[in-house]
């Protein structure tokens, strides 16, 4: 965290990942991050992983360092105060975002209504307005019939990180500052929307399959762990791990030759399957040559073995680890790292808990916060955003237009 | 696209995924991004897939709307341009962004001797500077061995969108907007530095899977297709092809009921399993009960048939299709959608190629631009923003220190 961005105010509306990256990103930059909520929270709030008393893991990650705020926004009047929060006066505020259809007075032209400048980001499902989520895109995109190698007639297979609503999140944070430039520079501000499946269109057209089709009139296939167009393949060791080497570059391809010791066998492949071992193309068409060698070269191997094998050597290689091994056994996944730290987050515990992974040299970094309890900020929100009196808040919260914590 | 950057000028150093998303994306909102290559290319100028004659689709992808200058940066000489390109004077000028190590005087050091206000944003493989690619970070990651119904002893199944690469690089671009702010507001440049495997960490602690190992003492399962703590699944239909099932909302979950005509039947399995199906643990814990009874369903129906059911019922659901299906048969992914036009792409051809997937309404869509030819701009750098004269630009290319097309 660091406070690049302290002068901004940033109201969310959202749920699940997208949105809630994207404005947790903002605030892991300095902006002051207000979530506004249903009273109970919102369709996110229990979402697994879970603790055994259903506290939401998966809610705290996603929402650290922002702010909390529960209304009745079932009711107009609960309505009408998240629209003056939103698009409350200052320099630095009226930006809203959002991956929720918008509430009665909450999309643009309500927004705008108080607030001629206000920036709203929204993020739909399709462009059309029609539904759509990770999964759905995901099962559009055609990745899930080239993953793993029941690619090849045994089914899709789905990725579990949710991939494109996390690349729809950073979209967003990206979106914000040039809309925020945009309006430093001329004052107008705007509505910006983006649609989850045109991030994932235009991801796929991106990495060039879309073309693939268009001019070669084919798709990659299915071909497991192996890395399409260069050498790459995961290989068992002999103590039942497993690792994923690599050889994009020549450079690496030679290391692994001298590392493994294979060398002359790797260069008997090449002249056996008249392919030239230093291109790309080379290495992709005798993968199955290459591995049979490295395969045995593995399986012969510990973990530690192969680890001490190819340090210093320029080999690009990576073990598997399950989420224990890499939360228990990977330092760079522990304070040791500078990217995590010990952090008490109410309801739940101590755990260490990531911050931003980008380091600004001209911004000192600050400790993570925790996200916080829902509700946690009526006062904060009320009274600092707009002005309310002590007397105004404790109204709201009698009618049962405004929780605090616990929904009180 | 959109001229909302189109003050800012970007010099990317780069290879491969990261970099180059976060760089287009910036030449998506306008800014001019002139791409400095080594003469005949990087490392990732081949990588598949290819046209027939050896053209990179992926290249074309993820350098639209950018400047190529091909410079000898193995010389000292190619490297001064490239450091006189990086730092040249304009307040949009001076903004490097890097994912390979940095060649001699190309450093952040290098760079401010040239230009005090600089900013360089680096892309690294680990925090300690040692490789890592996206194969490597995502064996790490702990998600390969839940993905899949391999992940549960059959090994791990890695993904095939190169996701932390695609989120590196959406970081980059939020990065980059947040130290233009920074210096546009103090004048003071700055380096931010990324590791892609903090990258890495930082969504699985975002997604609650550190917490749930510190807190738990656990990691979820490798559970298939199915989705963690609620109600989807992959199913089958009658023609052969799969949909995508889910139920994450209480509202989702009875619509279901309703469009399938299932719905006492799923009321039956709450009564026999003893959960509430209106809870998302309750679906979660009953799912494969639930999917017994929409298996049967979907296995009786094509897919034109399902559709046909879940019109217009709330149902969140979507077909599987491959590459090819998608390319050719989804709307979405055609002209049809303004996220793509068709675009003349030097050396490959005629294709659709998507744009920004971001609209925004105070910045006119401007059409999309294929990417350059390797070196196309030679004229463009060398001139425009260095200022030499065509005498001097034919002494660079006579000397072998910039190339124009073909490495000529």
């Amino acid at each position: 965290m660091n406070r690049l961005l302290a002068d901004l105010r940033i109201v969310e509306f959202s749920a699940f990942v997208a949105a809630p990256l994207g404005g947790m990103t903002m605030a892991q930059l300095g902006a002051e991050v207000i979530r506004i909520d249903p009273i109970g929270g919102a369709i996110d709030y229990n979402r697994w992983p879970v603790t055994k008393d259903g506290a939401s893991l998966y809610w705290a990650g996603l929402n650290k360092a922002k702010r909390s705020v529960a209304l009745a926004l079932d009711k107009p009047e609960g309505r009408e105060i998240a629209r003056s929060i939103a698009a409350a006066p200052g320099p630095g505020g009226g930006i809203v975002l959002t991956n929720l259809p918008p509430l009665p007075g909450l999309d643009y032209a309500g927004l705008r209504e108080k607030r001629d400048d206000v920036i709203l980001l929204r993020l739909l499902g399709n462009r059309d307005g029609s539904a759509a989520v990770d999964y759905t895109v995901n099962a559009a995109s055609g990745f899930p019939l080239v993953t793993g190698n029941n690619g090849s007639g045994g089914g899709p297979v789905n990725h579990v990180l949710p991939a494109w609503d996390i690349a729809a999140g950073l979209y967003l944070a990206t979106a914000l500052l040039a809309a925020e430039r945009h309006r430093a520079r001329t004052g107008g501000g705007q509505e910006v929307v983006a649609a989850l499946s045109d991030v994932m269109l235009a991801v796929v057209g991106h990495l060039g399959y879309v073309g693939d089709v268009h001019i070669n009139g084919q798709a990659r296939p299915a071909i497991g762990n192996d890395l399409y167009g260069s050498f790459g393949r995961d290989f068992g060791t002999a103590d039942g791990r497993q690792v994923m080497i690599i050889a994009l570059t020549p450079r690496q391809w030679r290391a692994l030759g001298r590392a493994t010791g294979l060398a002359d066998k790797l260069a008997m492949v090449g002249e056996m399957l008249e392919v030239d071992l230093e291109t790309e193309s080379g290495r992709y068409e005798a993968r199955d040559a290459i591995a049979a060698l490295l395969a045995r070269w593995c399986a012969g191997k510990t973990l530690a073995e192969i680890q001490a094998a190819f340090a210093g050597t320029g080999v690009l290689w990576g073990p598997f680890q399950d989420f224990v091994e890499l939360v228990r056994g990977d330092p760079r996944c522990s304070p040791a790292n500078p990217l995590f730290a010990e952090v008490e987050q109410p309801g739940i515990g101590r755990y260490p808990m990531p911050g931003l992974p980008l380091d600004f040299s001209a911004a000192p970094g600050e400790a993570t916060r925790p996200a916080p309890r829902l509700g946690e900020h009526p006062r904060q929100a009320l009274s600092e955003v707009l002005g309310l009196s002590d007397g105004d808040i404790a109204r709201l919260h009698d009618s049962g237009i405004a929780a605090g914590l616990n929904g009180s």
